[in-house]
């Protein structure tokens, strides 16, 4: 099992039904035996390569709603490492399947992806730091899970490359940093006992929430 | 025709395709000719309850990102209409159908519900007030126009009240200002040509999206 | 002793000196006996007029950080009396005085307005509704207790009309409103025992900065 | 004479006073002759580190705010020096200093550092990049021209790392890319002849503004 943290392990058993659609999505499961169609994929990379614009974005604020400097600080490694990593990655690939760097880029919205991403940055403007990780990290963990699973269960190369990725060691102590990050905002915002709180719930639908959108935009990837 | 601004007139017309599929939506049309299902009315009614929450705060953003007293002045009585009036109204209507104040707070967000408020909140955050308010817009103006549209023509007397709150003056006198503190925002900040502007483009992008969002609401109206 | 609520009272209490340079600052203490200079007044009185601009900006925005439809309703109320009752008493105030609307909204912002009203605005942004409100609170509050004390203290009758606007029945009640407003947005964000919150200590810095920030405000009056 | 590029240049003229005020302060020619006494440079330099704090979170928010793949790794470079740079280097100097890490966290932000850095986030939060911009380029640009004066006209070696620091290449290229920044962030979204623009005055007032909060900001250094 991951260990990306005590917050983290509370809100996905809180959201467990949503998380187990998301994670276990017949997208993510088309990955695992080589079932999926490439136009699907393909597909879903374009859409994804959006949602990472958007996502650095939801990042940034979070360096914007840092009150310490070791939340600055983690906050900005994610967003580097989404900017002139991930977004790279997804250009590269694009590139080896016949996608223009400019087709990329002037690839349409699509309404689930939008609304996912609007979302998480509306909690992040709305609230502070800790409403803002909750909506974030579905995204950031879920793939960890995902990864670390197919590696395990995968019966087909053909989305190896994408697999690795997610279940490599970096991307996995990236997931073991966010998981300590969202800890210690919550501990330092609402104390050690944060899941006695009155804002629990409140961080725990917005945790919910995101994790339904996540599964909408694997959905929203099989129908291209 | 309407008279809702010269701005509001152009976005229309550079969104043709999607105004006509959300303010000839099956949903209006069934009001129209009284053939909607009152469970759907209900439904739609319960879900634009929580939309109005989320419209309300955006109006409020449009108050924050006023950069005169005029249009701070017309952005209060946005709010304050929605908040005080409004609201009221569907707390009124749904209390007669049996559905108590706190049944409807209560009421589940649905996902186009969610998608909608967010992208129009996150563009105004942002974005200034000019990219805020062309996010609004779709809503305020093309209830103006369905309401206009269907006191003409309803052949129906089951959503008479409906049609009668939005076909009414105090309803089009708010479209009216609207659509003046639109052109007066517009020229303020790029000048009395604005749609000569670079701006222009986005800004017609994200009254299309919102309009292509309304169509959603619509249609998950029509799906309890 | 006014009764603003319980939050109002603890935080005070922890910024006892700020809140006596504040409430008892010497712009105060002339108007209770009538030797503050005419000038000195009408030069604050401009200067309140920008303050309330941005002020109401920054009410506005509690209206966007509500999370249900008490807090909105009691943000609205106070955004509402505000824009269309407090900023057109000062308008009628300085036109008494020969001050032209015009020139009033001509009025150069001084450095220690801007620094007192962005800093508010920059907690709401970057928090939730209790840092907004912790940033708030200062300014409705002391003049309500100001109000109160040069009511019972004043030895002249010249500043009569201002005393009694803040020592006067409805804005009293505004007090206790946002007094319980407050009480209430921490209660559901926090717990009720939001003193024992790790929160609280960065709540009521800043409450401290706005409050030290506010007897900046009067000593610039002092300066015109 | 820096090329920092078009829209810089102009606004610089239209601020020519304050920024003569900001770039020729007493505190900036105490370090050409080497007259500024060491305790009045740690005091700033303990301040400074406070404010990058603060225009880190600003540069953080020119990510949200971006538009463009372009516009987003500009802001995200500049995140990336200030946090992981230009803050350690801070930490470095009052370190050799004998002002260890925890007390440079635990200084008392003074008023003129606060007002500075609330007033740029506050701007950017409240307008688009343009508007962010116009408030963060006179820290940067600023420091550009008074390191190259400096490292030409100094006549003594006290103050020369930090001079250095700023006539650096590494920095003038920053200087170069945030100037280039601006002129197209301005062009996207007002057009070329951005300067005839209604929203140019505004622009430039931010950028006026911001100059005289800088000028405050070296005045304070000299009273630790």
């Amino acid at each position: 099992m991951s260990d990306y943290g005590q917050a983290f392990a509370l809100m996905r058993d809180a959201a467990a039904g949503p998380w187990r659609d998301y994670t276990r999505h017949a997208f993510v499961e088309g990955m695992k035996d080589g079932t999926l169609p490439r136009a699907a994929f393909l597909h879903y990379l374009r859409q994804d390569y959006l949602f990472l614009v958007h996502f650095s974005r939801a990042w940034a604020l979070a360096v914007v709603k840092s009150e310490t400097h070791s939340e600055m600080l983690a906050a900005v490694a994610t967003v580097n490492a989404l900017v002139t990593e991930e977004m790279q990655l997804h250009i590269g690939i694009c590139e080896a399947e016949g996608i223009s760097g400019d087709e990329l880029f002037a690839t349409a919205e699509r309404a689930e992806n939008l609304a996912y991403t609007r979302f998480v940055i509306e909690a992040g403007y709305s609230g502070d730091l800790a409403d803002l990780l909750a909506a974030l990290v579905p995204c950031v963990m879920g793939y960890g899970e995902i990864g670390t699973r197919l590696a395990g269960e995968a019966t087909s190369e053909t989305y190896r490359d994408w697999i690795d990725t997610y279940a490599g060691e970096e991307y996995q102590s990236a997931c073991r940093a966010v998981g300590k990050l969202l800890d210690q905002a919550l501990t330092r915002r609402i104390g050690a006992d944060f899941a006695a709180s009155p804002r629990w719930e409140r961080l725990c639908r917005t945790f919910r929430i995101a994790t339904e959108l996540e599964a909408s935009f694997w959905q929203m990837g099989l129908t291209p």
